[in-house]
């Protein structure tokens, strides 16, 4: 049967951690254990260097109390990268494939990692050499197409939302000096990460009350009036700006320059556009403004993790073993969600080819009309990935004693 | 009896919130439900400002379970500020006490609310009004003299161990590209809150590496050569800095010069050294560094607040009106940590006049030798203020496989 495919798996994580994708190595552990055409189970230690330097490690060999605490840890146990495959790389990775006896390679990644994934897959094809290849969706920025959501995801929402109930109820304590708080959320190229700070609010007063998105060309006039409009109704005003947001010209407000700040993707390294808006909101509004900046404490948090997320990230790495198994490659596991009333998602798969160097930014449609929050649309859409309610903070009513 | 006092109470909130303050709030108006000398409840709305300004609410017409929910809700209930009062101002607060028939006067704050709070004192003593003053430490700054530590402190330093945790594993894990990060704490004048990050560390591997102290004027040349160090160790390294961090000139290496960033008090705000020092470190070094700086979330999360900080806010704040209620007045309420060997504290009074207006800096004892990371005293002070272990995270054990 030409699904029977024997031989050993490898397994690499790639791009920016998260707070699950530990959990998704994990399912792919487990998973392959009970699947007698599998080997060894190996895992590349930083991405895809971890097989250019042959840097491979015995996962079987690892204490299972060790493997059942990863889905505990943040981050990535193996080790992850940001390194963009040469056309000369991959002749030398498909070596260490076969050197390694590999016909079963799980990338687990974002958007670039699908890209380097199918490079590899296209040149084994080319030598004849059987290789199963599947990724694994994993990107905090959400920003993957063919999936209704990425493992990684709920879990950076969970946190900030959060954290902006948080820090939303200290501006409105302090609001007599501070008045301006600016959130800076991950988010290079989409809103997707900002948005999720919607969830913290349930009345008027609560946080945020202005979010802005990269996929909106920002207007500094624009938002010096909204952020006045929302001071003269409340006394105070909580920002959240998307790390990527972009200005009249099309380009990134804030950006480093230092080439050693561009990643190998040619991806430039964004952070500061809420200091930098802060800024110009004091200057312009005489408003006390400040920022917060979490940076990648929002994205490593395993405390504050969505539980359905992690249970998500478990079953796409568990379900990428089944794909390859029953003889699937070349493709990514999706996640779908179902069409019933209740929250359900099932699985599917979208070829890597059609996933590569995409970038899916937010609708339109889950954003509001004035451009400057979202709809209900995509609080409808995101609030199963939260994985349950957020905490409840009570307000004093205060009755007002009047003294002659 | 002299100390039979009949009269009403008001409790104010001031300067920063933090995570439990309202757990102190709680304590004060369960306490003083079961005393028959205290008629009527007031809180004050933004702190002196809500006596000054007569918004002062009925805090025994609050539903039960508003106020039970207070103890999980950040931040301050009642709101807070950053006044400081005028000479002219303290006659008028005196006029609404007695309009109110106000005899309890609770004030729930740091130094320069201390100071406050003598001030108004001292004139109602003048006037010949008897009124009971006393004070409840809260800061998370851990920076007023005569009480061991200050409730508000342990849950910011136990949500910044668990942040260092994470971004210290997601820094790990990414090390091949993002080899420096920066995490900027709160900590104006004082080391405090920098060091707490401390308890996170278990290996040599753990983040921090390196902690800089506003006590310690920084030598950038110093700097550098310690991560210089770390780095060629370890391949990475997680800098925590105080964001008070002065350069050797004792200048505040990153202020804003705005007038209204300065408060009442004469106190500039910090902020931004993180992201400075990132940017020193990668022209210097050729390293990519990031800068994190949570800023306000670190000091408002009650989901990973200490259970021990939580308890002792309430207790403070219970304590207070019984001190008040047997006639003392004219104290701030201390925390002192009993000679036991498991941990235990008692309370106590210090005169409002001693901790008014001073800082206590970290002592160098809880500094290492090097000056770039707290000592083994430290991390003994501070281990039961984090309220109970810190997660365990695990860590792969790396078995490698060697082909030929």
């Amino acid at each position: 049967m030409a699904n029977n495919l024997s031989g050993n798996l490898v397994i690499f994580q790639s791009g920016g951690p998260t707070a699950v994708i530990n959990s998704s190595l994990v399912g792919v552990i487990e998973e392959a254990h009970r699947h007698s055409e599998i080997q060894e189970i190996y895992g590349a230690i930083n991405g895809i260097l971890g097989i250019l330097n042959r840097r491979i490690v015995d996962l079987k060999r690892e204490d299972p109390g060790v493997i059942a605490g990863l889905r505990k840890t943040p981050a990535a146990g193996l080790g992850s990268c940001r390194y963009k495959l040469r056309e000369s790389d991959v002749e030398e990775v498909c070596a260490v494939l076969q050197d390694y006896g590999i016909r079963y390679l799980l990338v687990n990644g974002g958007n670039d990692s699908m890209d380097t994934a199918n490079k590899i897959l296209s040149f084994a094809e080319e030598i004849g050499y059987e290789l199963r290849v599947i990724g694994i969706p994993k990107t905090i920025d959400n920003d993957l197409p063919f999936t209704d959501h990425c493992p990684g995801y709920g879990s950076i929402g969970r946190w900030l939302a959060i954290a902006t109930m948080d820090a939303g109820r200290d501006t409105e304590a302090i609001h007599t000096t501070d008045r301006i708080k600016i959130i800076e959320t991950m988010g290079r190229n989409s809103g997707w990460v900002a948005a999720t700070t919607a969830m913290a609010k349930v009345t008027e007063m609560d946080a945020p009350h202005l979010i802005y998105f990269p996929e909106i060309l920002l207007s500094i006039d624009k938002l010096l009036s909204d952020v006045e409009n929302v001071c003269s109704r409340l006394g105070y005003a909580v920002i959240v700006v998307g790390e990527g947001l972009c200005g009249e010209d099309a380009k990134l407000l804030v950006e480093s320059k230092r080439t050693i700040d561009t990643d190998g993707f040619g991806h430039r390294q964004p952070g500061g556009v809420g200091h930098y808006l802060a800024q110009i909101i004091s200057d312009n509004l005489d408003l006390k403004s400040r920022s917060d900046k979490p940076g990648t404490i929002q994205r490593a948090s395993i405390l504050l993790s969505s539980p359905t997320d992690v249970e998500e990230a478990y079953r796409v790495g568990q379900m990428a073993v089944r794909y390859a198994v029953s003889g699937k490659s070349g493709c990514m596991v999706t996640l779908e969600r179902s069409d019933s009333p209740s929250y359900e998602v099932e699985f599917g798969l979208v070829e890597l080819g059609k996933v590569a160097n995409q970038v899916r930014c937010l609708p339109a449609e889950f954003i509001n009309e004035s451009k400057n929050f979202v709809s209900g649309k995509f609080v409808d859409y995101f609030r199963p990935l939260l994985g349950g309610p957020l905490p409840r903070y009570e307000r004093l009513r205060k009755y007002f004693v009047v003294r002659p």
